[in-house]
């Protein structure tokens, strides 16, 4: 069964999904990918994204080093760095939100995310080609994140007297994320220490009503349910960062914070579960409040893939058939629902009833990315031999 | 017929809706309104929002002007204008988002808007109260405001090199609606060169292959199809614009003009419908190319009632059956779906199948606005005797 599901994996990911993306995100001209991509593949919108280019550099690399080193991967990976690296930082070395096709800037989101992609994205391909001044690059814009991070007004927020200080779990996630890659290319102690503290941060965020994490809470984790943000959970953020938390405590083993993880990942997955519809929400108010987000009730695809990726790790760690379950119940909504099987790539958003509402592949968020990166990681950790326990 | 829409717009305004906000939205602490409340109108935050506070000021001040002089509406309005003098500006004199209940800042959007629905809340206030000094403040506010979206760098907003300059439909609506209200209040020449100017810029944003008014445009007029802000139709918009466009079109008359105003009217109309499951959509792009907004399938509160509102006037100008059958169509549907009979006052958000989405009474941009104003402007249309052709 392993081994089937693997194949079916690669299979998607090799045949439908990469092979979309270099048909028709390339730009040949100027370089970086076009990611408002409609069904078929045309375009609708020829501006850069920041945040969809950084993480197809990242993925491509990704594949390159990992998979098969193809000229074409690393070849359009290469365009894209020179082109974000040309236009995608302002004076400051802050990075834009998008860029027109040529490379001026169009928009300045005060977020430090376009930051975080192009950094993973740098240092996988520093890897891929050796480029040590690359991956030196990489690591000071890492810096420059913490800081944006810890001090938003250097991204622009002002500080305002009447807001409150929270602990974001994105930037958690973030962080966590260019954490174990920084560890993954460059053996540096320094490392481990940024992952303790994101494994401390991220159970801060634990809210024991339900046994999950949740989106805001105070630095020192204390809860704010008198606020919206307070109450907010999204289950897929708390699946992906629940596979990181697996990932870092690989580097830094804790037997009783891995348990608390995957009783986390489980109660996520029971309490985000629709039980109407099937699939997992994208929103929740954990006292049921009503929510500001008006695309709650909707079903997104990178939600579904970051837990079929979170839900193996749980089955190849603990052998335990809950997670064998929950993995077909994932897989069976997913892929019965996300994939397009005429034009390849996936849909990317569902109605609450599982129907259609954008025909789109890619936008301003959505591009190479969420479902290649679950695929791969997701095979791979199928084909992995069960450590003897 | 006339007289029995008005006796239910009536009844529903009077019995239904300003009593819901008169019992929940009122903070007798602090002045200023609380709008973020659930089905039965409890609190699930408790912050103020600056574009609900100054439209809630506007419309029982214009209650307590143009109903009846009531103390409970001059006195809550004149205890908001309190509290958002004192709170709700920043040393630049630009409007907050949001406030803490007591009046700390939250948040400050790069917008116009929180400081349009002031000037228009604090206009009104001063015409209740006779204050000559209050009335030039919002005067000046409007100056201000007409600076900010002239240049959105003194919003914040940098001028990036690869921006495109366009004309938001938005700022001309809000512009439209600030030079009406001035109008009305202060015999002054000048508010009707801003009226010029507008229904001129409105006009700039027509849309000849549906022969609707579309979101963005360049400053010109020019179409800018390339870009999905450029494709975006938003029919509740239109239907607003287009009683602003007749209202404006009163003080300035033109035939034509009007002609052209409700042949946009009806176009929006028969384009925005939603011919599976009734209702007007949200959003549409007009080469039904993909949509950013997730939300573009949505119905809501504010689109339907500013609908009616735009098609009584159709009516009592052209007395045409074509805007009774359309009112009647829009009348059944809004008032089948969004009033809620039990706790008072309407649902704001449905799916598309026209199902309720979210419960809540108000939110962030939900408040005591468009429902109360298009039932008191339509009763009051609707009992107006038709003028002898």
């Amino acid at each position: 069964m392993f081994d089937d599901l693997a194949r079916k994996y690669e299979q998607e990911l090799f045949e439908r999904v990469i092979p979309f993306w270099m048909r028709h995100s390339v730009d040949p001209e100027h370089g970086g990918f076009f990611t408002c991509l409609d069904r078929e593949g045309r375009l609708y919108d020829d501006r850069k994204y920041m945040w969809l280019n950084g993480r197809q550099v990242w993925m491509l690399s990704k594949l390159y080093n990992e998979v098969e080193p193809r000229a074409e991967w690393l070849d359009a990976a290469g365009r894209a760095v020179a082109f974000l690296r040309r236009h995608g930082r302002d004076a400051q070395g802050r990075c834009y939100f998008s860029l027109t096709r040529e490379g001026l800037p169009v928009f300045y989101q005060r977020k430090p995310y376009g930051a975080v992609f192009l950094m993973i994205g740098l240092l996988e391909y520093a890897h891929a080609t050796g480029d040590a001044a690359l991956k030196a690059e990489a690591i000071a814009l890492f810096q420059d994140i913490r800081r944006w991070i810890a001090d938003p007004i250097l991204m622009g927020r002002p500080a305002l007297r009447g807001g409150v200080p929270v602990s974001q779990l994105a930037d958690v996630m973030v962080i966590s994320s260019m954490a174990l890659e920084l560890a993954a290319k460059t053996p540096d102690p320094q490392w481990q220490g940024v992952m303790r503290w994101a494994i401390g941060q991220a159970f801060r965020h634990f809210e024991p009503g339900h046994g999950i994490l949740i989106e805001n809470v105070a630095p020192d984790g204390a809860l704010l349910k008198h606020l919206p943000e307070g109450r907010l959970c999204s289950p897929g953020h708390v699946t992906e960062v629940c596979w990181f938390l697996l990932d870092m405590l690989e580097h830094l083993p804790n037997p009783q914070l891995t348990a608390r993880t995957l009783a986390i990942l489980e109660n996520t997955l029971e309490y985000g579960w629709d039980r109407e519809y099937g699939g997992l929400h994208y929103f929740l108010d954990i006292e049921d409040r009503p929510l500001f987000q008006l695309e709650w009730n909707m079903k997104l695809w990178w939600v579904h893939v970051e837990a079929i990726y979170a839900v193996i790790r749980a089955w190849k760690l603990t052998g335990e058939a809950k997670w064998s379950a929950w993995l077909e119940r994932l897989d069976d909504y997913t892929f019965s629902h996300f994939p397009d099987p005429e034009f390849g790539e996936w849909f990317g958003y569902l109605n609450r009833d599982g129907s259609v509402s954008h025909s789109l592949k890619g936008n301003h968020y959505k591009g190479c990315f969420h479902i290649p990166r679950a695929l791969l990681l997701s095979s791979k950790a199928l084909r992995k031999p069960i450590p003897t326990i």
